[in-house]
């Protein structure tokens, strides 16, 4: 794959990358949220409905008319009393799933939110349109499709934990992928962070994002998976806001033919993906894609990383590296790119 | 309304009650979340369906069977390097919200989240089965019915902004009660924080809010409308591990005569309510149903207070008190019961 880039820089950061300690006294300024995004929406002619809501009591009836809004996604932030890092870090999550991504690994131990506070980052983590507690809007009237749910087996074949043959509902008869660094002895746990889905929604939380980012950056973006797509198109619509964009094992990115990559030039790209790539079949699929679009950057002078882990020595890591055993290894390596292009001191 | 309590101290307290700053300068040991509840479901035989995840690609198959985790609630946690508080403060919002109700106000100003770190306890602001980061569930084949949702006409009644006359959908011309503390210039922001709700998820809720307080309890419990009736039942499920039940604005309740209340003879509780109880006719009704609980509680020798806040001189609050402007004033209030109660130090 001559494509990937491995730089020196990167195979030495990741030779001496230490996991830096996730849990530590942080100097908080601030905590909070709010929601961004979307606009309102107007319901009419819906039959009333009766529900009852205490089982036993008489039917209450519920008009389903009227305004609501919708389109909007929540935001939380962590600003630090003394940060290190010259921007604040947009942590956006990928498909499926919600914030809780960044915040917690499903085996109880420290997320990449408080690695990156740790290590003076000022901290966004966003549930985007649709998911979480952005809410969602009724179907389909409002949203123009069905949901859909991610059954666990598919999660655990798509996310690389292993073979989808070895997927068994008896926790102790799952057969992983050799050297997985997942913890798969939580998997029915990360299970529970799972969220509902739309595939019709794409516009509303691109523009969601695009508002977010004018709301709060000079900013890093770091993007999962689906959020691959809304985290490229975020840097094209606002060049001179994002001054750093770091993809992890993006499912999805802009066309390479129609995308003016030259008005990103001055946009720092890293792409890290991790192991098990060529075991499963979509993947495969996908990883073409992604090569491309990284190829677009490159050649237009874009500074763009490819930090494939197994090539630097970093076996083990599934589509969720943040939840990896490895996990704080894989952010140090991260943290370092950061500072090496200015975005963050050590 | 002979039943309402007018503790001299109360009152006392709320001449001297001076709002403590939200923003402060937090020194934090941990940040972190998690899924508790629930159990695994497995779908059968449900049709393939072809979804278009990007205009213009083609459709990719679906297969919506299989094992899904349901019934799980989310719990995020901030915990202080030094709290004052004698237990950490479990927060539990009401029907058609989630967590965010305690972070922030539409308004954008901090939220009691800040407020009672601020004032020294450890917080776990949580989303109920079904809301926010919790997830849903597939209907009606796993949960039972269909969602609903709160039409902002719905909520500038319910939680007593105004008269459901004085609703209009331009913010320009919406009449609210007079002298009105909620900020109603930020309404529509507040409607970004709705999310649908179930009717028939409620011992789910329950269950895994019982297990929530087996995790991380002894703790004192906040709750807020609709969650009354969890944390009536919460301490009523564990007594010996909630060491103090504030009850803001509650909706609902146990029936007080079939309820154990010598059970709960050591758990202090605190009910709080606004002002404009008697302009709207859904709380008219609502609130002897609380009243009679109440009495059952002192009744039964616990140690029980009712703050009816315009008593005590304090007007104007709707049912989000923690979204008034004046929120700060009645946290205060709230922290100084706590302090009488030995669960806070000053």
């Amino acid at each position: 794959m001559k494509l990937l880039d491995r730089l020196a820089g990167i195979a030495a950061l990741a030779a001496s990358a230490i996991a830096q300690p996730a849990v530590a006294q942080l100097s908080v300024k601030e905590i909070g949220s709010f929601h961004i995004g979307g606009q309102e929406v107007v319901l009419e002619g819906l039959p009333t409905r009766e529900i009852v809501f205490t089982p036993g009591a008489p039917p209450l009836k519920v008009d389903p008319n009227g305004e609501f809004e919708t389109g909007q996604m929540y935001v939380q932030y962590i600003r630090l009393s003394q940060p290190k890092a010259r921007y604040p870090l947009l942590m956006w999550h990928g498909g499926g799933l919600s914030g809780v991504t960044w915040e917690t690994k499903p085996d109880g131990k420290p997320g990449w939110q408080q690695f990156f506070l740790a290590a003076g980052h000022d901290v966004f983590v966003s549930d985007a349109v649709e998911r979480g507690r952005a809410g969602w809007s009724r179907y389909p009237e409002v949203f123009k499709s069905e949901p859909f749910f991610r059954a666990k087996k598919e999660g655990w074949d798509l996310f690389r934990l292993g073979p989808a043959d070895g997927w068994n509902r008896d926790p102790s008869k799952r057969q992983a992928f050799e050297g997985q660094q997942f913890p798969v002895e939580a998997y029915d746990q990360f299970g529970k962070q799972a969220v509902p889905r739309w595939a019709t929604n794409d516009a509303a939380t691109q523009a969601a994002y695009d508002a977010l980012v004018k709301r709060v950056c000079p900013c890093v973006i770091m993007v999962h998976s689906q959020g691959g797509n809304f985290g490229y198109a975020a840097a094209l619509n606002a060049p001179d806001l994002v001054k750093g964009l770091i993809v992890i094992e993006p499912s999805g990115s802009p066309n390479p033919e129609r995308t003016e990559f030259a008005k990103i030039k001055g946009v720092p790209h890293l792409v890290v993906f991790g192991d098990y790539l060529d075991r499963q079949p979509l993947w495969g699929r996908l990883l073409p894609n992604q090569q491309k679009y990284f190829e677009g950057l490159r050649a237009a002078g874009v500074d763009a990383t490819w930090l494939d882990l197994p090539k630097q020595g970093i076996r083990g890591n599934s589509h969720m590296l943040m939840m990896d055993k490895n996990s704080d290894q894989v952010a140090a390596l991260i943290n370092e790119w950061m500072v090496a292009k200015g975005l963050a001191m050590k």
